[in-house]
C-alpha cells in the first residue's frame, strides 16, 4: 500500500462544503466538560458528543455526506455496504433521507440490536459468514444483481472529508486546544481530524488511540508499512478494521502519535465517563480517555479536545459486569 | 396534617430571585428532546436534564439556595440534614462553595459510591441505623453537640422555591408545554414544579409519576389525607419519603394529577432512556417516561416537558441485569 498522498486530498473548502451539505441532516454535537474528570486528571478535557449524533455515532456525518454527493440518477439503483456496526445504520439512514434503497451485508453473529436498527431505518439485510472474503463477495453479487453504488465506511474520501467536520465544530468555536485525540479503527475518523487540525488549528497535535490488542495502525504508523487487522482482540468493537488506501498515507502524514492502550483501560475509561458524565459511549469512545489515563505525563495541565465516537451500546452486556 | 396552605407561598419573584441565586453554582441544564421516542409514543416530548445537573441531581438547586440564603454569620457552626442520597452530596457540595461545615447523617446500609461522594465534597458523615427514628436522633444529637442549622431534604421553602427553577428554565424558553411530569417522593420537586406551572405557564398541567410500590403521595392526594411512607418497595430509590407540611398543600392544590407506575414499566423506560437518548439516569428519573409508557391516551399529541430528576445509580447494579 501506497504510504505517500497520490490522490487529491480533501481541501479545507472541501470540509467547510460537506459541513453545509450535512448541516440539515446531522446534529451540531455538544462539547460538554467534567470538572470532575479535568481535576482527576489534571488537564482540562473538551468531549465532542457524537454518542449524541443521529443514529448514535459519527459515521452519519460520513454516510449523510456520501449519499447526498451522489446525483438523483446514480441513486436510482440504491447504495450498498458491508458492516456489522455504526456505517451499516448510518448508511441505512441516510438512504432513507433520500428514499433510495440501502443494501447492507452483515455477517449473520451480528448482535440484534444492531439488526433491529438497520431495519427500522428500512435498510435492507444480507447475512454472510461473519469473515472479510464472505462480507466482500456477498456484497459484490448485490452490486451485481441491484447495479447499487459501494459506499465503503472509511476508505471513501466523500467519508473522509464528512468525518473531518467533527474536529470542525470543536475549532469553529473558537478554540485552539493543544491536542485533538481520536480513536482509529479504518482510520475515517482520524484522518478526516488531523486533516481538519491542520487546515483549521495548526498548533494542535493529532493523537489516536488504538487497543493494543488491535494495533495494526499503530505498527503501520510507526514502521511506514500497511499491516492489515489481523486477528484483533478488543471490546471496542468499532475498531477492528484494517486502514485504508486513502487513510494510511493522511495518517502518516498527519497525525502525531498513536497511542495503545489496554482492555482494561477502556472498560475502566467507559464507566467513568457514564458514572461522572451521566452519558453513554460504548467502548471505542472510551480508548481516547484511556489513552490519558496510561499517559499521564504526555498531558499534564493541557487542553484537549477528544471525540467521543459513539453510543451504540447493547445495554445487556455491559462490560464491567 | 393541615391540608391547606397556612404559610407563606413562594412567589413568582421568589422563584426569580432564587434563580439569580444559585445561577453562578448550578448548570441550567439542556432540554434534550429525542425523535425516535417522540415517535414511539406519538407525542413531543422535551426532557429537562437534571441528571447533568452539578451533583447529579436537582437537590443541588435546592441545597446551594437553602445554603446561599443563610447569614455568614449562621453557618459559623455548619449545617447538618439527614439524607441516604441526593441531597446529602448537593448539601455537602453546597456547603464547600460557602466554607461551612456540613453534618451529613446516613445510613450504615449506604452504598459506598454515595458516601464516597459525599466524602469527596468534604461532608462530615455520621452513620445511623437505617430507619426514620435513628435517623432523627443521630440528627438531633449533632445539631445538639454542634449547633448545626439543619436543612431538611424537601420541607423547606427554600429548598422547594429551587427546587421550582428547573420548570422556570424550561418555561423561560418560552414553551408552554400542555403537560409537565415531575417524579414524587418528599414533593420538593413536584411542589416547585406545580408552583413554577402556576406562575409561569397557566395552561400547563402538572401530573405527577410515582412508582406504585411507594404510592403514599397517590393516596394522600386523593383521599385529601397525609399518608406516611409505609414499607415503600420500588427501585426508584429516590421517592422512598414522606411528603410534608408544606409540600402536601401545594401539590393538594397545584397540582393535576399522581399517576402511579409499576415497576418493570420504570425499569424499561430507564434502560429506553439509556439506549435511545445515550444519558445515564436513575430509576426515579423513569418513572415519568414510565407514566407515559401506562398512560398513553392521555397523552397522545400532547407536548410535554417531563423533569429528569438526576443520573446517579451504582453502575455495577444495573436493573435489567
Amino acid at each position: 500500500m501506497n504510504t505517500q498522498i497520490d490522490f487529491s486530498l480533501p481541501s479545507a473548502v472541501d470540509i467547510q462544503q460537506a459541513a453545509s451539505r450535512i448541516k440539515p441532516y446531522v446534529h451540531q454535537t455538544p462539547l460538554l466538560q467534567s470538572r470532575q474528570l479535568n481535576e482527576m486528571f489534571g488537564l482540562n478535557m473538551l468531549f465532542k458528543c457524537e454518542n449524541f449524533q443521529k443514529a448514535g455515532a459519527f459515521k452519519s456525518r460520513g454516510a449523510v455526506n456520501a449519499v447526498f454527493s451522489l446525483k438523483e440518477s446514480e441513486l436510482r439503483k440504491g447504495i450498498c455496504t458491508h458492516s456489522s456496526g455504526n456505517h451499516a445504520q448510518a448508511l441505512a439512514r441516510a438512504a432513507a433521507l433520500r428514499n433510495c434503497r440501502a443494501y447492507i451485508v452483515m455477517p449473520e453473529t451480528s448482535p440484534k440490536v444492531k439488526i433491529d436498527a438497520v431495519r427500522q431505518y428500512g435498510g435492507e439485510i444480507s447475512f454472510c459468514a461473519p469473515n472479510l472474503s464472505a462480507r466482500e463477495s456477498t456484497l459484490k453479487k448485490i452490486q451485481e444483481n441491484t447495479g447499487a453504488i459501494e459506499i465503503h465506511p472509511y476508505n471513501n474520501l466523500e467519508i473522509i472529508t464528512a468525518q473531518a467536520t467533527a474536529a470542525l465544530e470543536v475549532f469553529s468555536e473558537g478554540l485552539q486546544p493543544d491536542f485533538i485525540l481520536a480513536p482509529v479503527g479504518g482510520g475515517g475518523l482520524l484522518s478526516g481530524t488531523a486533516i481538519a487540525a491542520y487546515y483549521f488549528s495548526k498548533n494542535t497535535k493529532v493523537i489516536a488511540a488504538e487497543p493494543a490488542g488491535a494495533d495494526d495502525a499503530f505498527r503501520s504508523f510507526y514502521q511506514r508499512k500497511f499491516f492489515p487487522s489481523h486477528e484483533p482482540k478488543t471490546i471496542a468493537d468499532g475498531l477492528l478494521t484494517s486502514l485504508g488506501t486513502y487513510t494510511f498515507p493522511i495518517i502518516l502524514k498527519y497525525v502525531d502519535d498513536i497511542l495503545r492502550v489496554q482492555e482494561d483501560s477502556i472498560i475502566e475509561s467507559m464507566k467513568l465517563i457514564w458514572e461522572r458524565m451521566k452519558i453513554v459511549i460504548e467502548p471505542s469512545s472510551a480508548v481516547v480517555l484511556a489513552a490519558i489515563m496510561e499517559n499521564p505525563g504526555i498531558f499534564q495541565g493541557k487542553t484537549l479536545a477528544m471525540i467521543l465516537s459513539g453510543g451504540n451500546i447493547d445495554l445487556n452486556k455491559i462490560p464491567w459486569l
